[in-house]
């Protein structure tokens, strides 16, 4: 049922291989001093800096470095990331590259005008901003996180073994992320599947809770099946504009909070996911693709009618003849089937995870209310093990 | 395949049974004089002026009256809307009603501040609005159009027999709206019917075009599913708030651009209708219902492919053992059975048209380029004729 929610969601995308283009029509509504941050070095590789860094010149921009952003974003990054943006007066974070960069960038954002730690005030202790933040906008070179068009940023502490997503204000989504499919193809093609499981997973958190008839479910369906479709072809050949940007363009709408407007939501795969990366350190998508199978068979009956609806809608699995349990185990089985084609890991234990770490990533592991079940610390073991 | 597009809609909306009370957060953003626009009274006798007149005075707003917006908004109108904004100095032009009520006060939006006579500027010249916009919100009380998520304004020139859609730029869009399906619940059955093919006929629209695979069309078969099975509930039973929340959420995003990125789109069946609606002035969805049949067949074998999918996706066919043109007219056909159970018209002469009229309204239909075929203007006649 669509209860009480309200939905603002201000990012302007620029979608397209001439989407770069549009950074002459927005740098001049931004101050002088932009902060261009990236990653380890690849968007220095296949031109994509030079071209960005070409475009702020022509715009008078003054270019502050912030690069090697890490894949799981650290709390330490991140206070250097603050320091740079204070001592430069930065007008305009602009992060270059995945869901890391537009991430951190976020956290930068809410951080810079602000006395106390980023990691005290907002991921232990969940506050909102209320210091003035610096505009944030993004470049995007990998599909998935969704963090281009939404308001949070997952930060990893390494040292006290967490890796904790805090959800901002709508005035710390990037004011334009600029889509450009082309960009996501010199990625190599593990990260392409972790990306789209990513994809798949923000989709089902999102789904699996509630058994009303909701159009946010429709609307999640159809993305689950977009992405499922343009994946087979992305992982036969990853230079297939279409299916890249089909995937593109779903990912950006899995995460945006369109399909959880009137849903209670889940959210368990990510909490166990980012407890194996807080551990493992090990590729977000597939953190996740890890943990999902266990996770799902566990919760199945809990949450019948809606495998039943998944099964039967996202996969095609014919229910004739059959239980419900039987319809739902074969939806299961099929996700199976596209993750191990598509080359996602099903596996804890080859993310580096090890038995001994079991209680440990149980313990950094936030159990939330989820779509059908509250697991007890005991589940949360078992699941990981069956992860394993 | 996704082209090159751009997608900003900041419209922040306000969902659910106690919505209304949002006016409280927003109104304080703008200024004191706040012109509410409504229509035939509707709104006087289910309580929904007095509640909104209230909580204007609690914010110290000082309320201009703005009633009487017919069905479809004259341009007589619209300039005496114009006059009333001026001669008060309008801070919020906030329209409590359907469709009209909101693409009117879009229109006077972009008309207040602007010398030239809006019909010219806007509805022949097709310009873009030049002058300082005055800010537009919307309560909506009738689900169909999608004008509380837009920048869409249809006008109607009685005098020209012509009633046309302009499309405005961003900044003309509704500052935020407030989606209570409560508020629809006191609208005929005939009207809610009406605003239900409007939506499905939006989709339509912009589905029809484009053979590849494209993630907006997988949307568009969600919102599709989801106003079928929605409005096979409301039609029984139109209390059901669950259907009419899908209902009306549904309509938003079936016309905020989201579903036409990537998309050529089609338009024809709202070319044709709105042609009808300028002689008979009918009501808009069931003048768009009237034609939509005969328009689809006659295209059908231009986008023969397009119409197996949405038999097959949206309606459920079973295509084993049939020929494409088959597939594709069963979809039709169990279209048609859907029109007639929620009781929408299949019939032009229904709605007052008459033969003599075809020539006339051929005359006023405006050809675009379509989404599968041009039409030429003995095609326009005959599906006139067809419809009759």
């Amino acid at each position: 049922m669509l209860g009480n929610f309200s939905y603002h969601n201000p990012t302007k995308l620029y979608f397209g291989e001439n989407s770069l283009e549009f950074l002459n029509e927005e740098l001049p509504k931004y101050g002088k001093t932009v902060q261009l941050i990236y990653g380890g070095g690849s968007v220095k590789k296949n031109g994509i800096y030079d071209a960005i860094v070409e475009i702020l010149k022509k715009n008078g921009k003054t270019v502050v470095e912030d690069g090697g952003v890490m894949p799981n974003p650290t709390v330490e990054k991140l206070r250097e990331g603050i320091r740079i943006a204070r001592n430069n007066k930065t007008d305009l974070l602009l992060a270059v590259g995945g869901g890391s960069c537009c991430d951190y960038a976020k956290a930068v954002s809410v951080s810079v005008n602000c006395n106390e730690d980023p990691w005290d005030k907002y991921y232990i202790r969940f506050e909102e901003p209320d210091c003035e933040i610096v505009p944030v906008a993004c470049v995007l070179t990998m599909a998935g996180t969704g963090s281009e068009m939404n308001a949070g940023a997952v930060i990893t502490n390494h040292e006290q073994k967490l890796k904790i997503g805090h959800v901002f204000g709508t005035e710390v989504m990037p004011k334009f992320s600029i889509l450009n499919p082309k960009f996501t193809m010199s990625l190599p093609v593990r990260q392409m599947a972790a990306g789209i499981y990513d994809i798949f997973n923000h989709i089902c958190e999102q789904y699996f809770s509630g058994d009303d008839d909701n159009t946010s479910d429709y609307l999640a369906e159809a993305l689950m099946k977009s992405v499922v479709n343009s994946s087979l072809v992305a992982v036969k050949n990853p230079e297939d504009y279409e299916a890249r940007s089909n995937i593109m363009w779903s990912a950006t709408w899995a995460l945006n909070t369109l399909i959880s407007r009137g849903k209670d939501t889940d959210w368990m795969v990510h909490m166990l996911g980012q407890a194996v990366g807080a551990y493992t350190d090990a590729t977000h998508g597939m953190t996740l693709a890890a943990v999902s199978l266990p996770y799902y068979r566990h919760i199945l009956p809990y949450g019948l009618k809606k495998f039943v609806r998944f099964a039967k809608e996202v996969w095609g699995v014919n229910s004739e003849g059959k239980t419900y349990t039987e319809v739902a185990e074969e939806g299961l089985e099929k996700m199976k089937q596209w993750m191990q084609t598509i080359g996602v890991t099903l596996s804890i234990r080859e993310l580096g995870a090890t038995e001994d770490m079991i209680e440990g990533i149980a313990d950094a592991t936030i159990i939330l209310d989820g779509g059908y079940k509250v697991l007890n610390r005991d589940e949360v073991v078992d699941i990981l093990k069956q992860s394993l």
